[in-house]
């Protein structure tokens, strides 16, 4: 049962080393949404396979019809002792736009005590301290002092369909007693905090078409319906001017939040320092609510990305055959993903203009999860927490989405905590993604004293 | 004054040095809207220029602050005869998509007697035969029977800052009786058309942002305002519900068409036959006007291009930092391009959300042209073009801009007659830009009889 103290030596000791090996970590450009990057996302797997195997893990690689998931192992402490099982992904954002990073992305570098990289955080950065922090109590204990399995998927950030067919087949392999998944944010550097519930997610393509080619906005302006102007006004009629999402039905199976849940919440929001930290001036929150409160307890809805027409450089006059968004909800519990995307492909081909051909995609989804306060991992986990930062520990939920938490929940048969040592400022999913090393040793010593102080 | 028959002849026996030349003219990706393709416009302006003087005409290059222009001229037929300026444009539109070309579109092919290739109609298409007309007059006539001024710009797709430039300062050089404006369509093969008015056109480029960078999706949203949400709301109040462009203040200056010219127009649409042709299936006429009429008579709004967010393979949920979108206007005579887009800035700005920083750069105007129907340049072409394709000659108004037309009618102080050969199916500004041999050769010959019937 090694001390902060010792962990801290250890990690003292071997800083160097385990410096070199994250950054060889950082440097795969493991992009799971863009299938150009597949290779190398498996080139990543096959590394942590290999690095989990050194220091004491019995590892595999899970193939499947998608991208690998690494699962790696030490049950050597018996069947008398409780099994944990830890969540992470190998699998990054894609890094556009490319411009605004400062070092590139996939070659990482420590500017003001900061590692700077796609994943430097997400969930890279959360990954290999875990996997450090398995290590040092390998060789300050000989041994784990509880069933360990590691589970690291190679999808989280596409949504592919492998880790889910994954977890479905090797459901035996995950079964546990404890779930910690480890990717998410603390709220303030040192201020230790357990996730107890995030949003679900559903994100869909739509298209618009109407010619067989690109016209020519002079010579057919005022003739064929332009799909870039179809698309703004269907897209437009997603919100009412509360700011709330327009689709009917979208709210039915929104309950309000449990009052014995909510109490434990700190829904605390700062917003000069929110304007301060991004630079935001336009707030979208839900009429009759905090920002907070539309964030954690509301479901959303974005258009992440759209494009039609000419948008290079200078102008082209064109109505442009075709016009695309990608749109993605975050959901509450109780909303069911694949529901949410039926009431909006109904809706928007309701408002759309005659004649217009609409193509509605959906590409994947999760719903929202609800964890326990009460657990003895979360408890576990407050107290490692509270250990290492030295402050009695929140509780938060999350407005992002772990996809698979809800599916591994389920597999695993565990009572499920979600820490992590991520900052909102972090840049995770955009350019110059960071994190701090006093952060990725805070999670090294948490994770080092809710394995090993058992 | 050779007959149509001795153009034909001389065609027939030059057609493989025609084709050959005319591929080399194709083969220059001269792109005016794309900086980096500036080299490229001034090497395709410097080969016209070898070309046009290598047949008889006395060329310079006049430089600008933008992009040159060619100018050549032959004054040998004296003061006593009329002068007669053409104007052609020696600039392409940008190729994207390029995967939608079936052949690149800088290496010209003949496929069932059709060249393809970027510029194969619009401009150089036309441009070629106008020079090959003139070539083969010096070659049966020994010299042109009137004075003639050839005007060949190279920014006419990026509306740059040069052309202008050069028609002020040279305006003495271009002073001329009557004015050929060789960049039009015909109503269906073989039917002559002249057009008598061509609609205005102002672009506009509209950026709205908000953070300081990219953000998540999950962690922001329900707190930041998404941008691509912004923009959406303020493109769609950009129309009523009638197809009128909402804009207050954009129809004050339109007046209906003179009803002395209407009467003279074809203002029929075969709305069958276009909807197979382009394979539209929506339609955007404005309320209480055909088609045709509000392709002609009524000015048009429309977004050429948007772009926020993660437009890539897979999916990105991201709240981005800035949406924007390229729109321009297709004006009607009297309307003020300068006027229309401080409306469009002014009514944009008032209904952006609150915070959303909006960003609005004006990238070029020119307003509408009309002109006369009985002038003497207007009947010598109608002539021709009904000699030509043996059938009564039809007029036209255009939805179409020609920027400069309005500034070369003024610059020159010469009667205008806007002639040519392109069909609406030649796909002009969109992938496989394609013209027809047949239509080529119409063209050269319709050229020979004004030039040289005289």
């Amino acid at each position: 049962m090694p001390t902060i103290a010792a962990l801290e030596k250890w990690y003292r000791a071997h800083e160097e080393e385990i410096l070199r090996d994250f950054m060889a970590f950082l440097r795969f450009p493991s992009i799971s949404t863009d299938p150009t990057y597949a290779p190398e996302v498996r080139k990543t797997a096959r590394w942590l396979s290999a690095y989990m195997n050194a220091f004491g893990l019995k590892t595999t690689i899970w193939e499947s019809s998608g991208l690998p998931a690494v699962f790696g192992e030490d049950l050597r402490a018996g069947p008398d002792k409780p099994t944990v099982l830890i969540y992470h992904h190998y699998d990054v954002q894609p890094v556009d736009p490319l411009e605004l990073w400062e070092s590139p992305p996939f070659d990482p570098v420590i500017r003001d005590q900061k590692v700077y990289a796609r994943g430097a955080v997400d969930n890279k950065g959360q990954c290999f301290y875990t996997l450090t922090a398995l290590k040092a109590l390998y060789q300050l204990m000989g041994t784990l002092p509880v069933n360990v399995k590691v589970f690291i998927e190679g999808e989280e950030e596409s949504g592919g369909p492998g880790t889910l067919e994954i977890i479905r087949q090797k459901k035996e392999a995950l079964r546990a007693d404890h779930l910690l998944i480890v990717d998410l944010d603390i709220p303030a550097p040192g201020m230790p905090a357990i996730t107890v519930g995030m949003r679900g997610l559903v994100a869909l393509n739509i298209e618009c078409s109407n010619s067989s080619g690109d016209l020519h906005s002079g010579v057919h302006g005022g003739i064929a319906l332009n799909p870039n102007r179809a698309l703004v006004q269907m897209l437009a009629k997603l919100w009412d001017p509360s700011g709330r999402v327009a689709v009917p039905g979208f709210y039915d199976r929104v309950k309000p939040f449990p009052k014995e849940h909510r109490d434990h919440l700190d829904l605390s929001f700062d917003e000069a320092a929110y304007k301060k930290e991004f630079g935001v001036r336009a707030f979208a929150g839900e009429e009759g609510c905090s920002l907070r409160e539309s964030n954690w307890l509301r479901p959303t809805l974005e258009i992440n990305g759209m494009s039609g027409g000419y948008t290079g450089t200078g102008f082209k006059t064109v109505i442009p055959a075709k016009a695309s968004a990608k749109i993605s909800c975050r959901l509450v519990p109780d909303q069911d993903p694949e529901e949410i995307a039926k009431q909006i492909e109904t809706y928007l081909r309701e408002v759309a203009p005659q004649g217009i051909e609409v193509h509605v995609s959906v590409h994947h989804g999760a719903p929202a999860f609800q964890g326990k306060l009460d657990s003895s991992i979360v408890k576990t986990a407050a107290l490692a927490y509270e250990e290492v930062l030295g402050k009695p520990c929140k509780y938060l939920l999350c407005g992002a989405s772990v996809p698979i938490v809800v599916d591994l929940a389920e597999a695993s048969g565990a009572e499920v905590a979600l820490i992590g040592m991520g900052l909102a400022t972090d840049a995770i999913h955009a350019p110059n993604e960071h994190f701090g090393l006093d952060r990725f040793e805070m999670g090294y010593l948490t994770i080092g004293r809710i394995i090993g102080g058992r």
